[in-house]
This record gives structure tokens, sequence and C-alpha cells, in this order.
């Protein structure tokens, strides 16, 4: 986990912070500097955290920093990752000194947080709307030349707003936007191809304004046809493409780039080999993908997508999950139902609930795997209601460990401020945090 | 909002922070202490604050903590209110001051937290089995006197896990316990009055340990037929009454006084009213109940179960719902769908999804009501989907306000780190924190 360099200042404050008794997951009677945590000799296994606790597996982060580096490379694609998945400056930095472009965001709130950190390109894969977030990254990129943004907009309205507030605010060069195609039924952007370019003749024809690219998401189309889903995939980025020649073919792009942008976690592959097929324009097109869940992947819906990716990808060893969250057995009132301290404000149970992965009693030798006969079958506010098979009814004990994987990274981080690295072995090597 | 006496030190720091840019709902560009928020005269309806943005009505707290205040006067009970709904200290200080016997909380950090900011008596509703919790709650309790816990514990294992715990530690004062009485097919506690017996046996057997009491969660009982669920908590609430009589008929509590908790935010009218009704035993009786919900209330879920509490308890001015989300329509893609920018990250969705209640164009005089055919849909990480009726077409327009209220306290507040309190014309009077 490398820092980065000009949020060096920053990052620090997070290592030499002081962290209280009271955070979830760490094993704290009195304060003590986050830095410290990495030599306390934790060891999950043997009950040292606290419970619940969340945990990321460095080798598997490691994996997976690697892995998405080597397909950007073989894709010729960017990265700009989806931040607003882990919200964690630590793992920014580790991702910018991985390769990564920069770094993809959903809200105002969450580019100041990035800026503070040290993150010197962000996109804002969403419309700027709200007057306080105008007005805030307006504040940063008046206030540090360095620093690169790039928004969205999807109406003339949008575009509107946007120009009288960079008008008002004399920002000494313009703002780039890109107009965000979107899918009939889902969420924002143009529903049509002509929608869309009015939108960007709006952008290039406002003084303070310019037209930086498209932009589009792909990754809604998740249904129970994959064969359908991927179909219309192909026929989106298409559209985005097609789009995108308009504009050029038009003259709308006045930058030196023109950025190109789609890519969620599930289809990431689809995009990149669409967009590094596109052929020549008026100047260098920018692929950019914005996958935020390769980074720990999951033990559900990503992972069954991303294996579906590994599959048209010609296999190879995929991502792999590195997010765990492990809880302790508060009781046992009936043979087959264990009570766990960890529940809806631990772990995500959005898309699907936690996997069971392993089961270890402190002080003996090694966890045990569990097959999927043991099952988190409900979670109250801090409760989880894992049953087990009638034949292992004797096999558990209060303060036994269960270590769950999860499905959805996104809906996970924003529960914890601190997560724990760890190695195989269930050492604590230090921790990151996340500003939600 | 009173401040706590004892964590005024404490809470006077959390007044003094400095909060950063990047806090979700705040407008800031630059740091700003806490306590300042209450003189910058943002209000809501202009856009001043950060979108999306988590409100609490202060009218409508006052309302219910004086609601509240006056029921368990009424009823000759006790209130420990369930901290982990909100886990904020100012408000844990607001319930203090409107005479609440204690904060209940669901784990040991919570206990830390509330303890940190001076709470000094704490129901911890939980089994208590992690080492690293036991050491930290022992911790409290050797390091301060005049703290007061007591937690849960429901099997023999648990009893004997903290019996040497105990020991170990040295603790000058005995560790009170109550017995939790649990439900078949719901959540912890023993599942019979032998049981229980048993393990409140155990715990008077244990040098370093007291039986404070009994305990017992009849919320968990919410079906579709409300007849058959009060049918059972009353069945519930009579085995939670047998077995303190039988507990105290051998003589097994050894305290000044017993402690005799139940009452979720659904049902604690039957609980009160029949713990009012459970007549002389061998010391004098503390009913407490634990309501979490009845400070903030909701539009949802327990808007409802209240109205039926309500009229149980014979009408009158009911408790109100508190809490609120405001959000910016960031797109209009499609004639009757507006894409809001608040979504999983921002309010709850594990009961329902949030309920539109108002729009509102800044500018212009008073928010709009809406009537039921403005409906969230659905919700993403960072965006919600409102289906608008068809004849308001041209109602809503990007940069609008929606004012959602919510179903399900708990998992709304843990989104937010700092919340606005606002009047009724929703002025920002100030701010509260959370600790999650």
């Amino acid at each position: 986990m490398t820092a980065l360099p000009d949020g060096g200042l920053a990052l620090s404050q997070l290592d030499e912070q002081l962290l209280q008794s009271g955070v979830k997951g760490l094993p704290l009677i009195a304060p003590l500097r986050q830095h410290m945590i990495g030599i306390q000799h934790w060891n999950v296994l043997r009950a040292d955290t606290g419970f619940p606790v969340a945990l990321l597996r460095t080798s598997a982060l490691r994996h997976n920093l690697d892995w998405m580096r080597g397909f950007c490379e073989r894709h010729g694609a960017l990265l700009a990752p989806h931040g607003k998945t882990t919200m964690s400056p630590q793992l920014f930095g580790a991702q910018l000194a991985n390769g990564a472009w920069g770094i993809t965001l959903a809200s105002a709130t969450q580019v100041q947080v990035a800026a503070r950190f040290g993150v010197r390109r962000a996109l804002l894969a969403n419309e700027l709307v709200a007057p306080s977030d105008i007005r805030a990254l307006l504040h940063l990129l008046r206030d540090d030349p360095g620093f690169e943004l790039i928004a969205l907009a999807d109406s003339p309205d949008g575009v509107a707003r946007l120009a009288q507030a960079v008008d008002a605010a004399g920002l000494a060069r313009p703002l780039p936007l890109l107009v965000e195609l979107g899918l009939a039924g889902k969420r924002a952007g143009c529903r049509t191809g002509e929608e869309a370019l009015a939108v960007a003749r709006a952008i290039a024809a406002a003084p303070g304004l310019q037209l930086a690219g498209i932009e589009g998401y792909e990754g809604l189309l998740v249904s129970g046809d994959r064969d359908v889903d991927i179909e219309r995939v192909h026929a989106f980025l298409d559209a985005m493409v097609a789009l995108v020649r308009q504009c050029d073919a038009e003259g709308l792009f006045t930058g030196s780039q023109i950025v190109l942008s789609a890519g969620g976690s599930s289809y990431f592959d689809l995009v990149a080999r669409r967009f590094a097929a596109i052929g020549a324009m008026s100047r260098p097109v920018l692929p950019i993908l914005r996958s935020g869940c390769y980074l720990t992947n999951d033990h559900g819906h990503y992972f069954d997508l991303t294996r579906e990716l590994d599959e048209r990808e010609g296999g190879g060893p995929g991502l792999r999950p590195a997010l765990e969250v492990w809880s302790i057995v508060l009781s046992r009132p009936e043979p087959t139902l264990a009570i766990l301290g960890m529940g809806k404000r631990d772990a995500s149970y959005d898309i699907g609930l936690p996997r069971a992965l392993m089961r270890h009693r402190p002080g003996t030798a090694a966890p045990e795997t569990l097959d999927t006969g043991w099952r988190i079958e409900k979670m109250n506010d801090q409760h989880a209601y894992l049953r087990l098979p009638e034949d292992a009814a004797s096999a558990l004990r209060v303060g036994d460990l269960i270590g769950c994987g999860i499905s959805h990274p996104c809906t996970t981080f924003d529960k914890w401020a601190v997560l724990l690295l760890v190695d195989d072995a269930y050492n604590v090597e230090g921790a990151v945090n996340t500003f939600f």
C-alpha cells in the first residue's frame, strides 16, 4: 500500500491519528495511534481483535492490483477505479501507485475527500447540480491549478446551471464535461443520441465549459439472461461510439484528447475491447474504465460476474475475494441455529446475505472451511442468524468464530470506519480508513 | 439538547471539532467548527446545505421526548432507550436529560462510546462473549467505580466464560447479568423457562457474577397477523414474569433490586402494562423499557406500529416522525422518472424504501406535499429512482429538492456521521454526531 506523493501529509495524519476505544473491530481499552496497529501482533484467529471485524487480505489486494494493471495494459485501457466502492484514501493510493489514471467518484463530497488525500485527477461520474456541490468543486479547481476534474451532464438545464455557475465564479480554465448517454428505464443519461448531441452542442457553445468526451454506464444491464445482457451492452457501447464520432465530426471536442468512459465491474472486458477498436478520431481517445469492485472482488455477485469475464478473457487466475467479515457466536439457542454478533450494520445485505466460509475455535490449529449447508439466513441490525446442518449441531459453540464472505463490497465498506489488513494467516498488518 | 454532566468534556470536544470539507450534507469548502453550524443561517429549502442531507426536526424530537417521559410516568416504567438506533452522544444526552434511566447498547464498542460521552448507566442488551469485549467492559467497570453496566447471558457456557474472565480480572464488584429469555425460532435467549432457570442458577452460583434480573425482547413478534402477534407478546411477557418469580422464590436475586426489561419500539405499551401488574417480590422491581425508535419515529414501519400503540393507549397525539433525508434532482431522463442524488448509502431500504413527502424548488415560497403517486421505486448505492405521476411530468426539474421520510431510523442514522437539526421552516439550528 503505497502513499500518494501529493497526499502524503493528509495520509500520514491518518497514520498518526489516535483511535479511541469504541471503534468497531478494534480491541482497544485506551487510545492507540493507527500506525501502531501493525506492531500489536494481533491475530484474528486468536480472537485478539474486536468482533465483528472487517478484514482485507493483502495477498488478494496485491493480486487484484496486478491483475488489473495487466488487464489494462493488454487492452490499452486506462483505469479510473470507482472510489465510491471503498472511499479509502489508502486504497486510492494503492490503486494510483499501481497504474490507475485517476479516481472516479460519485458525489462532490467524495471528490473533496479524494482531493484532500492527494488524488489529482477525479472523474465525477454523476451530474453536478447542487449549488453547494458546484461551489465546492469550482473552489477546488480554482484553488489548485494542478487538480483535474471531469463531471457529467445529461440535460440542457443542467448545462445551463453549470455554465452560469462557472461564469459567476470566473474560473480561469473551462470545466470539462462528459455527456452521459443512458439507457431507457435505467438511471441518468440521455435516452437517445439526438438528446445527447443536443447536450454536447450546448456544452460546446457555453464559454466556460468544455466538451471533454462521452460517458455511459453499462453495468445496470444485469438481468436473469446474460446473453441478452451482453447483446444490450454491445448495442449500448456501439451507441456511445456512434455518439463520440458524431460529436467529433461536428468539431465539438476542443481539448487535446477525447475521453470515452464506461465499464463497471461486470463487463469492463467488453468495454475495453470495444473502445480499443474505435479507430482514428480527430485527437487521441482516452478509453477510461471505472470498475470499483475489482480491487476486493467478493464472494457473491461480483465473484460470479468476474468468473464469466474470466471465461470471456480465456481463463487464467481471475480476481480474488479480498474482503471478509468475521464475527463471534454469541448464542446457540437451538441445535441448528447460531446467533452471530454481526448484522446489517456490519455486512452487505442488499444483493445477497453474507456467505459463511469458515469456522474457527480460538486455540485450535486452523479454521475449517464450511460447506454450503452452513448458511446465514437472516440479519437484524446487530445480529445474524446462522443455520447449521443437522449433523453439525455439536460442532459450534458460543465463542467460536465465523468468517464470512460478502456480496457487494460497496455496501460493506460503508459500514466500517477502519478495516484491518491481514496476511493469509490472519495476522493483522495494518489498517485503512474510509470516509463516507 | 442538554449535555450530559459527566460527559461534558467529550461532548464539548464534539462541538469544538473542526469538520473538514467532504462531510455529506455539509456545504463546506473550508473546515468549520461544529458549533458554528448554528450561526451560518443555512436553510435547507434555499439549498444552502449539501445534498443529500439528513435532518432532525427539533420540534418533533422535543415532542417525542416529552411524550415518552409522560408515558413512562403514567405507567411507572423506566426507560433505557436503545442507543444503537442513533449512536449519537448528543441525543443520548437529550434522552437522559428528559428522564431516561440509562442507555441500552447492542455491543461492547457501543458501550465504550456511550461511556466516553458520559453515559453512567449502560444496559448491554446482548450476550457478552468476545474476549476483547469482556476485557473492554471489565476495564470500564474497574476504571470508574460510578459506571454501571448490566449485560445478558443465555447459556451456561457463556456464564462460565464470564465467570472466568471476572475472576481473572479481580473485579472489586460483581458483574450484574440478566438472563435472556428468547422465543423459539427467533434470536438469542433461552428457549424454555427451565433452560433460563439453569442459567440463572449458574450466575447466582458464580462468585464474581450477580443475577440482576430477567430480560426479553418481544419486538421480533411482528408478522402479518397483529392479533396473533399480540397474543404471543402477552404469552412471552407472562413467561418472563413467571421466570422472575421463580428466580425470586429460589432466592437467586441478591442485589437491592430486580431488573425486568423488555420493550422494543412496537409493543412497549403492552410491556409497561404487564410489568406494572407484576405484584410484590422480595425486593423492588425496576421495569425497564428499551425503545430506540421512539425518539425519531419514522414515516413507515414504526409510524404504523406506533399508530396501533396509540389506539391501544386510547388515542392522543402520538409520536411524530423527526428524521428526513432531502436530496436534489440530478436528472430527469424520462417524463415520469427523476434520478435523485440519494442512495443506499443515505437512507434505509431494509424494511421499506424512503417515502417522497415534499418537493421544493429553491426560490419559491414553500414546499409542496406530494401524494402517494410520487414514489421512490428503487435505489442504487448513490441514486434513487423517483417515479412521478403522469400528470406531474412538467412539475419537476433538475435542481428541485425532494424531501423523504424513511422507514427504520436505525439503518438511516448509521449512514450519517453528521445530522443537521432544523426548525419547522428548515433553518439549520445545529448538528449531532453519530459513532458507528
